[in-house]
């Protein structure tokens, strides 16, 4: 298994990544080919006591970096020379297994439609991130990749979430619920009424209709269906929230030393809540409906957190999860019993 | 002032709904004009020692109750002698200065909208809750009324939103901002980007840019505009979210008798930061764009919520925003000049 990872992309490269490749190496017995400047990578290496890791890691050279500022488009064009850029066409011409970046989401799905390509009668790769609830975890596809969709698409955003959540999260006959205002059947838009029509009668998934989305955080699904914007929207505001108000429960904790001592009472079990709610427990989110397994690393990873994403995209890239989609859409297509 | 007040809307009617109309009058010397089947609210009025003060408020009389189960259009139709439906019908003819209910929204958009009318100019009313951030409070306009807008409908609802922020909750020159999946112009779907354009060239309001859903928790701005499908998806995500994760602090403090102890430590601090966070604090969420002032009472409200709620609803109706948003609505189509 050889991961090609892009020594570029996220808040703190190439150092956490450098680090964190070092230790998926180490640990999960991975190769890595780590795209980006020789130059840079060695001279981080050698700051960092890592020129013997790197020595055993394959360096993709290249001379660009797209950052998060650069348009989507970008990786096209004047951005095509960027590690990111570079590290999809490697995977495209079969250098490696799969592509990791902790860089713009956005350049990545671009790049990963555009470059790797869209698995066959995939009509718009979905940005599915594997975030915490309460009791566990849920998928939200699609988080961002599509703003704008028609009634098909979000099927398909469907029912592949729902085969990866089974095959490589593990979560037998995932609930696959449609983000929407009410739980009724009519509710919502035109996008909504007749995503709902198609979803209920698609057999190859566990539909549970509308999910609204103050029962998101308590589980109400395990793959929230969505068009880019709403799933963005979903995506964003639960961090947000999430970490604002756990910044709010800090503050209080700090107010005084009584405070202080209170929180050295409970400080393991604060840990474990704040474990909980953490978004890099569950490494990344793929770009799935790719040709081949595409990845986006948190941007702001670190080592432990780019080992953790590495080690997912090992299990995800072994569970053959891409062919498992490609059976699920042909069994939609009704090719099934003309396959079987 | 009279206040019109559905009794017979909410989770916890008509009791907690007679109780805070009760406690209204008394402290803040509003008369009250209650909408229910007489029988019942003389009957819940004796159980809880109400009698008096029920003898003090105008009772308006009907006989059949809006239900959260029913449709929103049934308020003109077979929901038309219910309670919201026949308060709403007397606002209209004059009975009172105000209508509140805590009640089915939905409805009351469609019933504020048919019953009550629009006021001139407005194409679409907007429900529009007033919310708590972790430094005082913001309004979603529209956070459900209209789920398919177009760009010149959120334009409005960021200007009545900015005079009613403005004129009702002293906010000075309130930034309006769009809510969107990125800060840039071009950001969004096809309404975000024509809205931005329009908003951007709007001189009556203080349009901040586009607003990302996970600076919203921290004050990102004042009034956040959307479309009633992703406004209500920010509203139910943000109490969803903000409610899960004060369940899971509580859940710690409430694991051990030495968490307890902390907590005990703490108390006066934690209830500090439920009251940030609480949104009964605001009281209710206005139907802007109404020709006479229409409120939505959170369905939850309890008798001290109710009495804020109604509080609120006094000091609007006194500050003549309907004459501001009407103002304000003639500057930006271009008649200020004609009427100055």
């Amino acid at each position: 298994m050889r991961i090609i990872v892009d020594g570029f992309g996220g808040d703190n490269a190439p150092k956490e990544i450098l680090l964190g490749c070092a230790q998926a190496m180490e640990e999960l017995g991975v190769e890595i080919a780590l795209v980006g400047q020789k130059e840079k990578l060695e001279a981080c290496a050698a700051e960092n006591g890592l020129a013997g890791q790197l020595s055993k890691m394959e360096i993709i050279p290249c001379q660009d970096v797209l950052t998060m500022e650069d348009e989507p488009g970008s990786i096209l064009k004047e951005k095509s020379e960027s590690s990111m850029a570079v590290g999809l066409r490697a995977l495209a011409q079969g250098q490696g297994d799969a592509f990791a970046s902790a860089g713009n989401s956005g350049a990545l799905t671009v790049g990963a439609t555009m470059i790797v390509k869209r698995m066959k009668g995939v009509r718009r790769v979905a940005f599915a991130p594997v975030l915490p609830h309460v009791k566990g975890f849920f998928m939200i596809s699609d988080a961002g990749a599509s703003v704008e969709c028609r009634p098909e698409m979000l099927v398909q955003f469907g029912l592949m979430g729902s085969v990866y959540m089974e095959k490589v999260m593990g979560v037998k006959s995932p609930r696959v619920g449609l983000v929407n205002v009410g739980t009724e059947a009519h509710k919502g838009d035109e996008l909504r009424q007749k995503t709902y029509q198609l979803l209920s009668g698609c057999g190859e998934i566990n539909f549970v209709g509308n999910v609204e989305p103050r029962d998101i955080p308590y589980g109400g699904c395990d793959v929230a269906v969505a068009d880019g914007f709403a799933g963005n929207i979903v995506l964003k505001l639960y961090e947000g929230t999430a970490l604002a108000i756990m910044g709010m429960v800090k503050d209080v904790f700090q107010k005084s030393l009584k405070n202080k001592l209170a929180a050295a009472m409970i400080y393991s079990d604060l840990q474990g809540l704040k474990k909980t709610m953490d978004y890099n427990t569950y490494g990344g989110a793929p770009i799935i409906g790719a040709a081949k397994p595409v990845f986006k690393m948190h941007g702001n990873a670190k080592a432990p957190a780019v080992k953790n994403a590495l080690g997912l995209v090992r299990g995800c890239t072994e569970s053959g999860y891409i062919d498992q989609i490609a059976r699920a859409l042909a069994g939609m297509a009704g090719e099934r019993g003309a396959r079987e």
